[in-house]
């Protein structure tokens, strides 16, 4: 099944050019091999909730998990249905929503830094500090940021290559320091985000997600597009790659969610911490001392 | 006053090669111009708190002023004079005390980002991130801590080299993205100490201050010397620059902390934001219908 599926699933670890008119965002797969593709999504779930108890007790690595998507590709139910095999208690999703005011006058990296999760723990970012080098780059925010001449003076290209660097500096030092990123890019075509708008203006329980600025943002599309390879190209490393994610079928992305972050969990290979041989004999005096009671 | 006394003060902006036996601890300047020391220091006080009002309104740039140093160099004094200029609404005082198990738990520089001020505003840090490049270094603490293997098996030199790396690119992103950092080394004199350590023991009233494990770390001077030199040679940089300052008289260490700051505030250079022109076009008539009610 792994083979089969994240054959053509984009795998960007910085070692090559990421070209995103290749990435495709849909399978040829029968419907007929849903639930055989559910079964082995929940297998690995399974595996994840192992992992993450060993992890939890190990307390040497944290992981953090985020997502960047065009609207409608399906963040917040990949988010519902496969970090949900993680128990809580050890995991904490942040929604990076549009920054506010405290936010804006900090660095941009502030707010992720904040929510850097303990060793032994697990962050989902449901979006990141990457929107400040995609939405902020394509409707070209960084004109109207407050902030020293010298931040910005120098014109948008050179303005983002830092940023690029930086979030390289970032994450380079995370790794260094006990942390792992996993960075997912759930890949929606243009076709199907018009249905998902469609189902959520048509169906009264979706209509919450809708706003009409989406249909704004939809006319961007080949300025993210642009914005996404660049990025991919720019940010994708060994130890924090980029999975390009086909997400136009749901079951699809799930699985190959599913796929990438127990792949990352398994390279961490957490272990339940051994207790030192003094303590262990005195177990046997605890064992005895409960049994006399 | 200033030349004269801040020749003498080393600071060190990475261009050149740190020697912290050749720093002086003290200077060679009569008790009789104390008060013309500290009558310049006030000017300088009363400067710093009319660019602090600027940076406020200004909100561009943001400022964080660190302090290192031996015990009973003189830091929590200095803070409470030097700093006691600046309008509490727009300054943070943060103390780095030993780490909680929670700050262990992640990355060093957490506490530190987390602690970054908003632009327009002041962050001192008594101690600071400096603190797992020294104390750490001096302590081998590097030999205790619960991380993945692969951060420390390569040795305690590779380990931190990589976080002097990790501090410099992170004083770096901070500056490109609005931020200016003042490094202060309290550089006191192992006589000084002893002079200051026997007032601790000797007045109730100070008690509180001292306590046996001072004498501990006072005998690894020279492991904490060598720590410091090299610290400063790996992290001053032109735009985050160390100013090792002679901290034996009190009265002169503040003149310098003060004129140190002062400097970095004018070369912020804040300005008080202008109003659009449609807007200020707006106040005749706010003035109009006040003057009418």
């Amino acid at each position: 099944m792994a083979e089969e599926l994240t054959a053509k699933s984009c795998a960007s670890d910085g070692s090559g050019t990421f070209r995103i008119a290749d990435a495709p965002t849909s399978f040829d797969i029968d419907r007929d091999r849903r639930p055989e593709v559910e079964a082995a999504t929940e297998r690995n779930l399974v595996k994840m909730g192992e992992l993450q108890d060993r992890l939890y007790a190990d307390g040497r690595e944290g992981l953090v998990i985020l997502f960047q998507a065009m609207d409608a590709a399906g963040k917040d139910s990949t988010i519902k249905r496969v970090m949900g095999a993680f128990n809580p208690q050890g995991v904490t999703v942040h929604s990076f929503k549009q920054p506010t005011s405290t936010e804006l006058a900090h660095d941009y990296l502030w707010r992720a830094e904040c929510a850097m999760p303990a060793r032994g723990s697990i962050a989902v970012f449901n979006r990141s500090y990457y929107e400040d080098v995609l939405v902020a780059r394509v409707h070209h925010l960084e004109e109207g940021y407050r902030m020293a001449a010298r931040c910005t003076e120098d014109g948008a290209d050179a303005f983002y290559r830092r940023r690029y660097r930086q979030i390289r500096d970032f994450e380079e030092r995370g790794y260094e320091e006990g942390y792992r990123f996993v960075k997912v890019f759930l890949n929606v075509g243009l076709d199907e985000q018009k249905e998902r708008f469609l189902e959520r203006i048509d169906n009264p329980a979706k209509n919450w997600k809708f706003s009409a600025g989406d249909l704004a943002e939809r006319k961007l599309w080949p300025a993210y597009m642009d914005a996404y390879e660049r990025t991919i190209n720019e940010t994708a490393s060994k130890h924090a790659p980029w999975y390009v994610i086909p997400a136009d079928q749901k079951w699809v992305a799930r699985y190959l969610v599913s796929w990438v972050v127990l792949k990352a969990l398994k390279d961490m290979d957490p272990r339940y911490p051994e207790m030192p041989a003094e303590q262990k004999a005195n177990l046997a005096s605890c064992r005895e001392q409960l049994m006399s009671e």
